[in-house]
């Protein structure tokens, strides 16, 4: 494999500032490449390296502006981070032409009910349940379990170990990571005179809709009644817990380890960070945005807003008083000292 | 299926207020019901649905007052989500008659020395280890793996994907859910002077009591010595960790996400929010109530406490303390104006 | 098994205090033992078991120096937790002698091009993939994974249920707890004018380097392009998130359910507790200590630090701080008293 950063450029649609002949022969990260290898400047933490990477070409932003000499050959396009994943994607073709899966690997279980699209791959000790339905180019790797009833839609990815309960409906496209658990039962008991409980059982399902992607070892609990819904275009992280009777709107992204309680709605295109929490029976607005570790307790009404904190409160607010937090000790030595004088005012 | 509100009624013990005569077809939300609906208020958050609901009944707590007309049928009982959670319960076991599983499928691991009780389900690329023990009416659900010598009491269940290492023990009606990893090695590692660690060997076991349910993917590591003990009742949630010789007591109900460090006991009859961490050694008095995202460093020996917070502190104390956080900046701006007046003083 | 504690003393090297002549036929702990049990003392919050157990012997440190009379027999180390340690080893191995797992049972699926070593175990229901390279002396449980081309080091454990990626290369004598999930795809979507995402190709890999030991249900993201990487030594608990990209320095231990983002550096010899939350793209000293629930916004630059809190300060003045928090509505009333006092003074 082996181009120039000519080739390269009308592949996506850039324009070059440098010399256009260069050879490229892989992509690299901006602080590691070597003499042949092109790169991407999307986030501007790493703008030193362009200063200094060896790569032939750097992929950039229309209106980078460099603040020292380049030597590497710069491509101008709309977003370098589109145009860069775009050319993963070329190359990741390539790479995979060698291992592609498909066919039916032996032994595996589809129950003589289930109906099976084509140009499909199942792996070794996977298992399909009655009733199932498999649409086309699905692929289901080896040790993924498939419930009873349950549907999946066209070309999704099914990784090893994923587990599906029954009645569940996936959509077209979607990808979803190793050890993943979709229709687990809601969390619910009910508390009896003494002391025990009692499992309320879980008669709903879940429903994700296209283009979803879900991480490993994240789960989506089944509903009580009714469904667990996760809306078109949405991304989930890793090791996410998503409770019964949640929706998701779509093109939502969650980071990994977040965790929201059962009933909760969360709007669309959200952008949730990481090891965040929500409260139960509540709704957040659309394009709200939640810093990492914060604690959703109440509906968020206003959409576009920037949140962090436990219980969350507007991000900058959060930082003018944790740099205050930090100096309490000291503001509390202050006030001493001043309720010392006042009080002593009146003896004098 | 088609009942009338009075045969409902009569099933759950409940009075009529309203048509006895109208018809139920299914179970639903309150905020989703049909005209053939019945449907439960026990949440008053949910209560504005009352009012607007399409369901021909509402099941409500006997003390329950309407502030508006409402159209549907109430049937009042002494608790309503419990008495929802027997509908579901009913509904449900029409419901798996067609699905019901049991026998042996094929191909499954069953070692010679295994000892397998009555009625019972294993499914396909189960994997049941030396000298290990299944009680009457166990189902266990495709890809399990049971250790040598592990011990699975009468009528429990495990869904597909569950993990149970050597020589544990889980007893009767339990309910562990996919991806649930049981009697993994408890994390100790002896510091050796050259920086390195040495895996301290686990040579401790798990023993999980009768009616405890465990959430998808949830671990609960092994003892190092002795025993990691789930008691009888407990309901884990998804997600959670339970490190090595951890004790919950029984009944206790821990939500999603909550992490409980080695050594730690957890007393009877708690409630634990989600997204929770235990220090390790410590003890849990019983009744404690957390709430989600604190973080509990030392013992708890007073029962029946509130607590929220990282560290724990009382949850009105808390609520106000971040009440004041939020005006932090305000405050400090305040003590600056204050303290120039004071300290001016003396130059007048 | 008996031994005398002149014969335990011999094998780790220890000075014995008081009768050498005591029969052991177990390992318990301290608040546990009986009176043919040896145990440990290491944590002295287990001190005052020390002068009421009922054990024939306690290992301790050299420096112990008791408050009271101790009827069992004293055996003094260096270090009483690595030699209760070593005894652990001991009694395992005489254990495990009865269940030593080799040979490789069906049904399992090994790819005709996969090579695999001398001593092996190899599960029912495991799937071995094209080109994989399993050393000598390596256990494959029951139900685990390995992707195409990946290569696994002579001597690691792969618990049941283990699903590794292709391309990925695990070392030496490491030890991977069932449901971890090794070479999953990073988490990386390009956002698009419409407000959809791309998945961004993930074409990197993960190396796990050797005596690395990963608990259950854990996750770690392959590279989008390049490694990430796992340095040897490192231990890593259950339930945690290592996102693509990250680099753990060795000899790093991190506790449960801890997630460190994108490109994130920690440095060798860290000590993280659970529940930490690491923001992309930063790089965390060598020697850093990190306090349960912390959250660390930016890089560490400085070695040997003890940090606790989000975003993480000094640990002592997070105490102090949050001391003079849980006072904040007194200090607020104190603040409104002094001010009204203050300014006041100009009416009068």
């Amino acid at each position: 494999m082996e181009f120039t950063v000519q080739q390269v450029a009308g592949l996506l649609n850039g324009e070059i500032e440098g010399d256009s002949r260069r050879i490229i022969k892989g992509l690299a990260k901006i602080q590691e490449a070597t003499a042949t290898d092109i790169v991407f400047l999307a986030n501007m933490l790493y703008e030193p390296y362009a200063y200094t990477t060896k790569a032939a070409a750097i992929i950039v932003n229309k209106d980078f502006v460099p603040k020292k000499q380049i030597n590497a050959t710069l491509i101008r396009v709309d977003d370098a981070y589109v145009a860069f994943s775009q050319l993963l994607n070329e190359y990741q073709k390539l790479m995979q032409t060698t291992s592609k899966k498909v066919g039916i690997e032996q032994p595996c279980y589809i129950s003589p009910s289930a109906q099976l699209g084509s140009d499909i791959y199942v792996g070794a000790f996977a298992y399909i349940g009655q009733g199932v339905k498999i649409g086309n180019g699905v692929k289901v790797y080896p040790q993924v379990h498939i419930g009873d009833n349950t549907v999946i839609g066209d070309n999704t990815i099914l990784y090893p170990g994923v587990k599906i309960y029954h009645n569940c409906t996936i959509g077209k496209n979607c990808t979803i990571h190793a050890g993943a658990v979709i229709g687990s039962d809601g969390f619910g008991f009910a508390p009896q005179a003494d002391g025990t409980y009692i499992a309320v059982p879980q008669v709903g399902s879940v429903i994700i809709e296209d283009n979803v992607d879900i991480g490993a070892n994240t789960v989506i609990d089944r509903a009580t009644m009714g469904e667990t819904i996760i809306h078109s275009g949405v991304k989930l992280d890793n090791l996410i817990q998503v409770a019964h009777n949640v929706r998701i709107g779509k093109n939502t992204v969650i980071a990994s380890q977040t965790g929201i309680s059962g009933s909760t709605e969360i709007g669309e295109n959200c952008m949730i960070a990481g090891q965040v929490g929500f409260a139960g029976h509540i709704k957040v607005a659309n394009r709200t945005n939640i810093g990492a570790q914060a604690g959703v307790m109440k509906s968020i009404k206003e959409e576009n807003q920037v949140l962090v904190g436990s219980p969350v409160i507007d991000v900058k607010d959060y930082m003018k008083s944790f740099a205050i937090f930090k100096k309490l000790p000291e503001m509390a030595k202050r006030l001493d000292a001043i309720e010392k004088i006042v009080t002593q005012k009146p003896q004098q």
